[in-house]
């Protein structure tokens, strides 16, 4: 067995799974700042769909792929990987658009539409912090492949940000857990010595090690609120989806950021988040924008924000600088999943606050 | 590449993660009646140890190992698959045992000892409702290939149990679960109807189906006391692991059970259990037998058991019988997991009360 197919199975599996579900679909039709984003990006749009061939990659239920029918698309091929394509199959013929919407049940990179080229490509394919489970790959692949030059992408682009937070409480949740978790192995350690005869002493480090990424240097799935934002993000990507490489839109290579405090603060951390567009192409360009955000501003919606804290907060005051470099890469384990690496300096102070790595679980 | 080495692969990413965290070690550590068993089976029967070699299956951080060195083995061979090797021998190394017990990583089929075999195999194997991991695989495999002819393995039998219960908080829990989740599925419809302009009620059925299956027929991993328990189980499985075949200890073929309810009780449910015996074998006897139980009444382990609840429950007066048939086989999604087909029938009745199919998640 090759590795990358062996690779590529494991991959799928893991992945793929969920995406199975129907409860799981319905957690994402309920997110309505997502689906109003799309709905309008569409609908506001119609211009753009009347009489044109449209890709739905990734398409889940199918709820995209039958707006753009309703949007006035000539035809609209839906693809889909799990068995999720029947239901998606099924929905489309109760909404009597058999006609118009092909569901096909496929990888991307599987996909073959003989000579068809396609004016559009709609997909929901953003994960968590943007990139996380690398689907953008496929899409760039579907892209590459199947657009038409002139064509465009619903949403077009992609903006990622990274802000300062206050979030004590939970930031000391997280430390206070680590703390028991350690106590604990104590213990621990104890029992295995008096109990069972065994010195366990040697696995301190390693424990130590293990407990550390878990609690303090693993980002988490939080819903943050305008009161946790500190002052204005930094821009850390921008990715004009129409015309990036795969390479472009994969990571974060080392970028430096620049945060302004605007008053006191205890600085716990940070959270990533990203904005989407529905700007259409330089040759297709929409009529009306859209914007989707998921920032701690934005109101709720399933992809959170990713909050990284600080082993210990920063005490800021007005126009306290806090800054340093962002990288963003695909971890090796598992490339659909990111760590970040990250420095923090306050002002004009000689060491860094942290330097650490963060996994994206 | 071929479909068998693309399912290895993917299996071997999902199965081992978890064994190579020490936090997850650490769990299975501190269950004190699983280690209660296994130091007391091997200390109590330290003449089979010396002198012996002795081959540790799945050895995770290596505490086996360690205790069948000290019970004073010649020679200990401990395999693990996952990086958790690197801890075991640095375990070994501090409790200086250095020179008895050599730790290996690899997986047992692709282990190589020459033409080494051993005289005892020990493995902590087992799964909840014993058979889930489908670990018990790799063991045989390593019994065929590795042991001298009147050896053992450390368990050496294993017996499977099921029993009723009752436990009516726990079940109408779950059911009112999926209740409110299909009156969420009703707003989801009018919304997505209304808002969205999609018609969903055709994935009813499938959207049912699917709750039920989650809701209703799964098994859940329960913490149950004595108190849950109502009268005898049933046995429906023991295998004797120093002769059976793969194919035997792969699941549990239609096998009838019959439960007498010995007074009034509500019958909630089933629960599924095992026990193994620290026997020896035929030729090579332990002075002093040990069982490890992970029933009911026999005090907490991280196996818990399973519970399969009824759709609605059963009252019962003394003499009440509830009997049925059970089967139990590996799932074809994932080999290592299963499900449990179930007939219950009360007393005479025509008609059974309950006829279905249980995920073993």
């Amino acid at each position: 067995m090759k590795g990358d197919a062996a690779a590529k199975a494991a991959d799928y599996a893991n992945y793929f799974c969920s995406y199975a579900e129907l409860y799981h679909q319905k957690q994402m039709l309920m997110d309505h700042n997502r689906m109003r984003a799309y709905h309008d990006a569409i609908m506001l749009n119609r211009g753009m769909f009347e009489n044109k061939v449209v890709l739905d990659v990734g398409t889940g239920s199918g709820v995209l792929a039958i707006w753009a029918a309703k949007a006035g698309a000539a035809r609209v091929i839906a693809v889909e990987f799990t068995d999720m394509a029947n239901h998606a199959r099924a929905l489309v013929e109760a909404n009597d658009l058999s006609g118009v919407v092909e569901v096909v049940q496929s990888s991307v990179e599987d996909l073959d539409l003989a000579d068809t080229k396609v004016d559009i490509i709609i997909s929901e394919w953003m994960g968590y912090f943007l990139l996380r489970e690398s689907m953008v790959d496929s899409l760039i692949r579907a892209r590459n492949r199947w657009m038409k030059p002139g064509g465009t992408l619903f949403p077009s682009h992609a903006t990622m940000l990274w802000g300062a937070i206050t979030y004590e409480d939970d930031r000391r949740e997280k430390q206070d857990e680590y703390q028991n978790s350690m106590r604990d192995w104590d213990i621990f350690l104890r029992e295995m010595k008096e109990t069972y005869d065994v010195n366990m002493a040697v696995l301190n480090t390693p424990y130590e090690k293990e407990q550390k990424e878990y609690y303090i240097y693993s980002s988490l799935w939080t819903e943050l609120g305008p009161q946790h934002a500190v002052g204005r993000p930094s821009v850390v990507k921008t990715i004009d989806l129409n015309t990036c490489t795969i390479t472009d839109a994969a990571d974060v290579p080392k970028v430096a950021y620049d945060l302004t405090i605007p008053y006191n603060a205890r600085v716990s951390g940070f959270a990533g988040w990203f904005t989407v567009d529905f700007s259409g192409s330089k040759e297709s360009p929409v009529s009306q924008r859209v914007v989707l955000t998921t920032g701690p501003e934005g109101g709720s919606t399933h992809w959170g924000q990713q909050v990284f804290y600080l082993p210990a907060p920063i005490d800021a005051t007005p126009d306290t600088r806090v800054h340093g470099e962002f990288t963003m890469k695909r971890q090796k384990k598992n490339q659909r999943l990111y760590q970040v690496d990250l420095t923090v300096t306050v002002d004009d102070e000689k060491e860094p606050r942290c330097v650490g790595s963060y996994e994206m679980p």
